[in-house]
């Protein structure tokens, strides 16, 4: 929709939020640490208020036949709502990444040359289902000192505008700026678009969710983006794999949490090794409840499903799992090199010299020797908080803390120079 | 053009770039400077062949009646070929940016992670007349691990042939796979849009030249973009600027070189010193042949021109300046905001205080305190070598030297570690 003047709403909040990043970008950390627990604190205090406003977005859904997987990560509950406060208060107990000094020195010249990181400005972020989302982004955007522009899945409407109202409320009463948290306004396809075609207002776009959506904004946005999250990781289990291990680390790559981008969602298995492990793993596997795709030779196994062409290269995201045998190391490293999303992949073996081949050749944002892919996570790696998982190699790559929020901006002081 | 098989060209030779890439990630610094020091000792050998090449390009861009401008960047001369060749020696000299780790620590549980430099892979670079940059880019590629993928202008085609030749000879010799370098057929702009749209075969594209190549490029392309090089770059002269100072500053900046990004091509003075610095720099600027496009205050002068509107935005590249009287500090930061490229704009003051706000509020890639804007390049940063100045906030900004040509990679190492 457009007003009088031929703008659209989306760019008139992206324009308020350009002008609110402004001045958050020279927030200090106390400034911005005090918001966030101020918003924390609120949004406890609103839980009642927040769990309405979901149960309207839960009581949709159920009208609209949606699955059950879908309603539960769309449900709110106390905890939850406690959840995303406190996630506020990590954040707020993190160091600000606005301002360090990334690099300097003093040339030959004598002019001081220092590289200092700054926010982006304005940040997009296109997301599905869960309503936590909408508080977990504000806090790491203003945190890293970006205005954000929040464009989450219309089923949790309602949820997100209890959230954002709260959000707003906290950031002015701490004298922020509101804008610097704002809701994309509109519900269809259209407002996306214009999210995605405001290059100048918008700096950065951040699609969380599933590989449709992802592509889609990757495809049409002329605002710089990037890609999180999609994940066909594999596990390989090397001929000199100790395989005590390799049975751990595929059960709990594969089953300690199927719906995250993280699990693994192929095994691999050298062929020295598959009549010692296919015993072992086909059935604990299929113990776990996991449905095993298999090439032939795991094919061999009561239960197991022959895997398809399209097999290889499924995000299963469920008890699913396929499965095949490999001649060898290097056919192992073709196999990831053709099949895998560049999230996260796993080499189990004792033999050094295929670990650092397997490192060095697999083209993903996460490399792991005898540990599972589930590690790849922000809070895992010690970062405290996590605004997604960047498979793209422009920017950032893994798991994005606050730093990755950042740009950096060259500051050279002279007294005079000229050349 | 598309083969039997449906492929077009140009995505066979990324494939090709692709292939060859995978090995060159993992060769090493040795390998890779042998390679570049046999590519400048071809290059120099080679001398009249890429001369006659180039008189064929030179001739045809005569008789197509082209600028005598654009004519001498396209020239190339016994120099400018040994030019080509220091260049790729120097290139052979910098540190190899694979393999740095970039941040490392053993987490709690004892996996440790490295987040290692690696190779982006294959980068295509889109770029305009000067064939040099075809020597400059292959270097800077090759050094860092990616498989490069030139598109030059058509202008430029024969030059660019016999020079692409003699390095991928170069290259095969030393024992490279020659397609680590290679030039992306057909010369219309189909070609370029078949590289735009070869996402996951290329993994970075870089347009360096005019604004409107850069612009098509960003809205055109999936494949993920490094915008270089649009400067609309400012001076202000502050309150408490030390007049000397700022005249030096103001005729290096516009007038050292006037046809490229970093040079200075509007020129702010505070209200207070406007009646003691006007006199001084109008009539200097004008006797270095600068045509002064002035608001109220400067057009009082002779000759200077009053400015139109959008005389403020303007990347002359030229002796030609916008100019403008601004009643303070936050007036020039507000003016800056409005019409800078983003590129690099600098404040001459005396005033710590000033320069400080000017500096924190100037939302550019150089902010530049009592410096010409004339400094903000890869070489006088000490980087050794440049692809060019990226103006956007994504991946890498402001000069971009070889580490900037990489991307990340996480490796964690366990013992069986699971969650």
């Amino acid at each position: 929709m457009a007003n009088a003047s031929g703008e659209t709403e989306v760019r008139v909040v992206a324009q308020r939020a350009r002008t609110a990043s402004r001045a958050l970008a020279l927030a200090t950390r106390a400034e911005k640490d005090t918001a966030l627990l101020a918003m924390a604190e609120d949004l406890e205090a609103a839980t009642d208020a927040v769990l309405a406003a979901n149960a309207e977005d839960v009581s949709r859904a159920e009208a609209a036949g949606t699955p059950t997987n879908i309603l539960d990560r769309l449900r709110l509950s106390p905890d939850r709502v406690s959840g995303m406060a406190q996630g506020l208060r990590e954040v707020a107990g993190l160091p600000d990444p606005v301002g360090e000094v990334v690099r300097g020195s003093t040339l030959a010249n004598g002019l001081e040359l220092r590289q200092v990181r700054v926010p982006f400005g304005v940040v997009g972020m296109i997301y599905e289902a869960r309503p936590n989302v909408t508080a977990d982004a504000a806090g790491i955007c203003l945190k890293s000192g970006n205005a954000v522009l929040l464009r989450g899945s219309s089923s949790a409407r309602s949820s997100n505008a209890a959230i954002v109202d709260v959000l707003r409320r906290a950031a002015e009463r701490t004298g922020l700026d509101p804008d610097v948290v704002q809701l994309v306004p509109g519900d269809g396809h259209d407002s996306v678009k214009e999210l995605m075609r405001a290059r100048g207002l918008v700096d950065v776009l951040v699609p969380r969710g599933g590989a449709g959506l992802i592509r889609s904004v990757v495809e049409e946005s002329t605002v710089p983006v990037i890609e999180t999250g999609v994940g066909n990781c594999h596990v390989y289990v090397d001929g000199a794999a100790d395989l005590d291990r390799a049975l751990a680390i595929v059960l709990n790559a594969k089953t300690q949490r199927t719906s995250v981008c993280n699990a693994a969602e192929s095994l691999l298995v050298h062929a020295a090794v598959a009549d010692a492990f296919l015993p072992t793993v086909v059935p604990a596997l299929q113990e776990a409840g996991v449905t095993i795709h298999g090439d032939e030779s795991f094919a061999a196994y009561d239960g197991v499903v022959p895997a398809t062409d399209e097999d290889w290269d499924r995000e299963y995201l469920s008890f699913d799992i396929s499965a095949a045998v490999v001649p060898d190391l290097e056919a192992a490293i073709e196999h990831v090199h053709r099949h895998s999303s560049g999230h996260s992949d796993a080499i189990v073996t004792a033999d050094q010299g295929a670990a650092r081949r397997f490192v060095a050749a697999v083209d993903s944002a996460v490399v792991l020797v005898n540990a599972s892919t589930r590690f790849t996570d922000g809070s895992e790696f010690g970062f405290g908080a996590e605004i997604g998982i960047s498979t793209q190699k422009l920017h950032a790559r893994g798991p994005m803390g606050l730093p990755e929020m950042t740009s950096t901006k060259y500051v050279v002081t002279g007294d005079g120079h000229t050349r």
